[in-house]
C-alpha cells in the first residue's frame, strides 16, 4: 500500500499517518518525492483496506501496490535512483565500467592491474578475495590477505573496490575495505546475508541467481532495502538454460524490463553472461545499447595463467578496444563515459 | 572431411578428387574459396581416413571437420555468406529491416502497411498468409487469400516480401509469392520441410527453435544446404527459459556465437524474443550493437486491433523512431543503413 | 462452451440446440454420457454467451469452458477414454507395453525381436521406418522397405504395429502399415500433420515436445481431436532442461497432471526419458506408480551394434526381468498386465 | 587420485602412503572397505602422476578420478552409506518417512501433529523453525521458539526432529534442537554454511537446489563430506524448468543416476516437486519405485489454514492411505517400511 499526501499536506498530516500505519501493527518508508512526499507500508501479510487512511487529512490517495516487492517498485518511487559511491555514482548518464580480474592472485597483479585499468579511464577496480568455488578443492582466493592489497591498490590509483562478500562473518571485514560489496549469484537467495547487508550502509551490487526471475531478483533487493541500505545495484549475469554453447544466457531482456519495473540501477556483466573472452565485446556493446547503466567486466593481464576465469577474461589491449567503441555508442545512448 | 586443393592444382586434379569422393559412396561439394578450391565430403557417417587423399595429386590437405555441421561451418566457408534478393541482399554491411504485421489482416491493411514501411526506407516486408497457432481455435490467418495480398504490395510499393511457409503442401504457392520463405521456430526441426526448402531456390530465413541449442539450429540450417540451396539467413527469436516476465528469453549471446562458427548471416526478431512492444526499441539496437545482420519487427498501423500479435507490434511512428537511432548506431558497427 | 441436456430431454431437443450452434457459425460435438448428453462448442474465438442456449428446451446448463482445450479436457468428457486398437486397448485397466527397436533395420532383426518380444508376452511393437535426425548425415530410417518388415513382423508375431510418421506426403504409406501412428516430439506442433492425422481412423500416439508445456501438448491433441479422430494417446518422453547427466529430464509430474485435466489415456518412454538403459528399470515402475496408462521402452537384441539410439535399449533379457516387476506391481495400481 | 591398498597390505604400508601423501601437500582420507583398504586423495588442483604412488610398498593401483567430487563417489566408497539416527538410520532397506508441516505454527499444532503421525508409524517429524522466504514481508516462521515446541514434540512422541537451519549464526541453536539439519534448496551452494555444517556432527540433509546439477549438488555435498562430516542424505526436490502447470519439475531421473555415481542415500520430497497436494500420493509411490531410499512429506492437520505451503500438503488421513500404499509397494523394491 502507498500512501499518496496532498501537495499541501502539512507535516503534522504526514505524521498522523505514519502513527495510524504504525498503531496498525505496519512499518512505513517516507518516499520524498519531487513534488509530494508518499508513505509506502511494509510489513503486511494480506490487503490493506484504503479506507483507513483516505479519510485521514491530508492523504490525496492510498493506492494497494500488486506487485510482492514494494521499495524496489517504481511505484514507490518514480525517479531512478543514483547510488552515490565517493566523488563517483552508478545509476546517472555517465557509465559504469567495472573492470578487473576474478581473484586477487597477487599484490603486485592487483597493482598493476589498477594502474593499467586507471590509465585507461576506468574508475572501478573488481577483484575477488573471498570467491564462492563449486568445488571445495578449487582456490578459493587469498581472502584476507586479498583484502589488504585491494585497499593498496586504492591507496596507490584512487580506484574504488568492488569486491564479493560471501557470508555474514566476513562482512565487516570485506566491508572495511570494498567501496561496493557484491552479492553473488549463488546468494541471491541467501536471506540472512541479504538482510546483513541491508543493515549496514555501504552499496551492496546484487547479481541475479542462476535461475531466479526478474520479479525474484527484485524481492532479494527488496530485502536490503526494507533493511534500511538504499543503495542498490542490480547486475545481470546470465541465466542457467539448455544451452552449452555459452557459459550462461545473458538475458538482455532484463534490462528494459527492470527499468520498467524498478527505479534501481542495473549493469550487465558480459564475461560470466556468455563465458568466452570473444563474446564479451559484442554482449558488452549490446548491453549499454539495451539500456543498461554500467558493465561489470573481467581483465586479466594474463589470462592464460589466471586461476580462475581466464578464459572469459580481457587482455587490457581489448579492453582499451571495448572503451573506444563505447565511448562512440555512449552519446547515442544519451550517456557519457569520462576517461 | 574437407579436401584443401593446392593453390596451382589444375581442374584436372580436382576432378579427380572428386571422382575419389563419390567413388567411396560419399557426396562432395566443391566451395570456390577467394584464393583455393575446397571440397567438402559429405555422407558419410563415421570418420574418414585422410590417408585416403592426402596422396593424390593437387592436395594440399585433408582436414576432419568434427563439427557435425559441414556446410554451415566456418572452416567450410571462411567468408560470410551474403544472400542475394533481388537488387537487396541480406549479409552484406547495409543493416536489413524486415517490418510489418504478424497476420496479413486484409488487403488494405497490407498495402497501407507496405507504403508506410516503403515512406519509411524500408526494403523488406513481413507479413503471415499462413499461421501456425498453439489453438486450433485461433486465426490461422487467411492463406491463399492473402498470399495475393503480399504480391499486390509488392506491385505497388516494391517490398521484398518475406512470408512463413509451413508446410510442404502449401510450399508450391508460397514459394511463388514470397522473396524468402521464413520457416517457424515450431518447424526447426520438421526435416522434410527442411528438405523441401533446400530443394528449391528461393532464400530460407530459418528461426531457431523454442528449446533448440545453436548446434541443432546450425545443423538444421545443414538440411537446407545440403538440399543444395546455399541462401540460408538464420534468425534468433528468443528461446524458452523458466522466465514468465517475458515471452520469450533473446539469447543474443547467439549473435557472437553464430558468427564464430559460422558463415551464415544472422537477423534479430526482437518482438517475438521480448514479446512486449516497450522492449522492442532497447532490443533491436542491442541486437545490432552484438553484431547481428539485421532485424525483423512486428509493426501494425493499429496494434490494439491486431488479430494476432498486437502486443508486441510496434506503431509506424515508433518504428520511426527505431530508425532515426538505428541510423545513429549503424556506423559505430562499419554498418549502412540506406532509406 | 459445454451445454448439457437434462436427463430426459427428447433427441429433438438436443437437435435443436445443434442447430442453434451450427446456425451462430460454430462446430459441435456430442459427447455421450453416461447418463446425459453433452454438447461442445467449439470453432468460436471469444466468449459465448451462455443465455443464448439457456432458455431452449432440454437445456440444463450451459458452462463455459476456460481452459484453452475443450474437446481434450474432463469437462468435456469426465470418464477416461480406452483407445480400441483391434483386440487391444489403450487406457484401459491393463497395463500397455510397447517394445522394440529405435529403428528398423532388417528383415530378419524386426521378425526375431517381435518373435522374442511376443513370447515375454507383449502386444505392441514399435520400430522406426522413417527417423527424423538432427543430422541430415545420420541413418534415416530404412523408410518404405522397413514397411514392409513391420508388416511382415505383423503377419509372424500378430503383435500390433507402432511406427512414426513424420510428414503428410508418407502418412498415406505409413498408415496403412501402422496400427497406431506415432507422432514424434519434434513434430508436436507440426499442426499440418496433426491436421492430417486427426483426418484419417488410425489411433495416434502424440509425443510431449521437448520443450512443450502441457498445456500446449493437450492443445495439439485438441487438433487431432478437432479433426474427429478421438483416439489420441499421449506419451512423456522426457522434456529439455539445464541437466546434462541425463538425454533429457521425465517429467512424471505429467502423469498425475494429465489425468486430472484430460481422459486421454497418457503412456511414458523411459527409454528417451533418461537416455541410459540403466535407468530403464527403475524409471518404468517410476512411471506406472505414477499412474501411467502403459510404457514405451526401446528393446534391441545386440544394443552395442544398433544403428540408433543403443544406449538407452534394453536387451531381451533386462526386458524380461522389467516384465517380472511390473506384474508384482500392477495389482498394487489396480493394474493388470496379461502375457 | 584414489590409492588401492593390497589385501595383505601391512598398516606400517598404508602409513608410509599418507605420509608421502601429505608430503606432497595434499589432504587424504582413508576409506575402509570390506576387503582392502583405499586412500583418497584431495586437495590437488591438477592431476597427479599416479608413478609417486605405483612404487611404494603395499600398493596395488593408483586410479586418477576423474569426477570432480570424491568423497560423495562411488569410485570411493563402493557400499552404501547408511546415515544412524539415534536407533533410527536412513539410507537402510527401511524406506524413512519424514512426515509434518511446513512451518511449526504453534505448540499445540506441533505436538498434536507428531501425536499423530506417530500413530501412523512415522518415525520422523519436520517442521520448519526459520524458514527462508522469497518475500521479507512473508511469514519468516517462529524461529528459537519453535525449535522449543519440536523439542517438546519429541519428547512427547520421541519422534526424530528434522528442521531447516539457514545460516550459520542459528547453527548452533538449531543443532542442539535437530536429529538432522536440513539445508534448503536455496543455500545448496552457500559454502560457508556447508563448511560450517560439515563441521559439527549431526546428519545433513542437502536439497538439491532449484537449477543446481546432479553434480553440483554431489559437490554440494563433497563440501560437508570434506569437512569432516560423513553422514549426509540426499533430497531430491524438484527444478526449475519452463513448465509451469506444476511449482517445480520432480526429477526423478535423479534417482537412479545419483545410486549410480554416489554411495549417499537420496530421498525425494514430492510435496515440493509437484506442489499441489493430489500429486502427492503417485509421485511419492513414484519415487519409492524409483528406488529412493525414503521420502519427505507435508503434512498438514487443516491445510487450509496453514501459514505456508498449505496447497501441497496432505492431511492425516490422506497421509494415512499413502503409508497403506507404500506397505504394499516396499516388498516389491525390496524394502522394510515398520510401522
Amino acid at each position: 500500500m502507498l500512501i499518496l499526501m496532498k501537495l499541501d499536506a502539512p507535516r503534522s498530516d504526514v505524521e498522523r499517518v505514519k502513527e495510524k500505519i504504525l498503531s496498525l501493527g505496519y512499518a512505513t518508508h517516507e518516499i520524498p518525492g519531487e513534488a509530494r512526499i508518499a508513505l509506502g507500508i511494509t510489513g503486511n501479510r494480506g490487503k490493506i483496506d484504503p479506507e483507513l487512511f483516505l479519510n485521514l487529512p491530508g492523504v490525496l490517495d492510498a493506492i494497494p501496490v500488486t506487485k510482492p516487492y514494494k521499495l524496489a517498485s517504481k511505484d514507490f518511487k518514480a525517479t531512478k535512483t543514483t547510488v552515490p559511491i565517493g566523488n563517483e555514482s552508478i545509476g546517472s548518464n555517465e557509465l559504469t565500467i567495472i573492470a578487473g580480474p576474478c581473484s586477487v592472485e597477487s599484490r603486485q597483479q592487483i597493482i598493476d592491474t589498477a594502474g593499467i585499468l586507471k590509465e585507461l579511464g576506468i574508475k572501478f577496480l573488481r577483484g575477488g578475495a573471498y570467491k564462492p568455488r563449486t568445488s571445495p578443492y578449487a582456490f578459493q582466493g587469498l581472502k584476507q590477505e586479498a583484502l589488504q592489497y585491494l585497499q593498496d591498490a586504492r591507496t596507490v590509483t584512487g580506484l574504488k573496490i568492488v569486491t564479493e562478500v560471501k557470508d555474514t562473518e566476513t562482512l565487516p571485514l570485506v566491508s572495511e575495505c570494498a567501496d561496493v560489496l557484491q552479492i553473488g549469484a549463488r546468494n541471491m537467495q541467501n536471506y540472512s546475508l541479504l538482510e546483513a547487508v541491508g543493515a549496514q550502509s555501504k552499496p551492496v551490487l546484487l547479481k541475479r541467481g542462476l535461475s531466479a526471475t526478474i520479479e525474484e531478483w527484485l524481492m532479494a533487493a527488496e530485502y536490503i532495502l526494507n533493511g534500511g541500505n538504499p543503495n542498490v545495484i542490480l547486475c545481470e549475469r546470465g541465466i542457467r538454460t539448455f544451452e552449452t554453447a555459452t557459459r550462461n544466457t545473458l538475458d538482455l531482456n532484463a534490462v528494459p524490463i527492470v527499468k520498467k519495473l524498478s527505479h534501481l540501477p542495473i549493469i550487465v556483466d558480459p564475461s560470466h553472461g556468455i563465458g568466452v573472452w570473444e563474446g564479451v565485446i559484442p554482449m558488452s556493446l549490446a548491453a549499454v545499447a539495451a539500456g543498461a547503466d554500467g558493465l561489470m567486466i573481467e581483465v586479466h593481464h594474463n589470462p592464460e595463467t589466471a586461476l580462475s576465469d581466464g578464459y572469459q577474461s580481457l587482455k587490457p589491449s581489448k579492453m582499451k578496444l571495448l572503451l573506444e567503441q563505447l565511448q562512440q555508442l555512449a552519446p547515442i545512448m544519451n550517456r557519457t563515459i569520462t576517461r
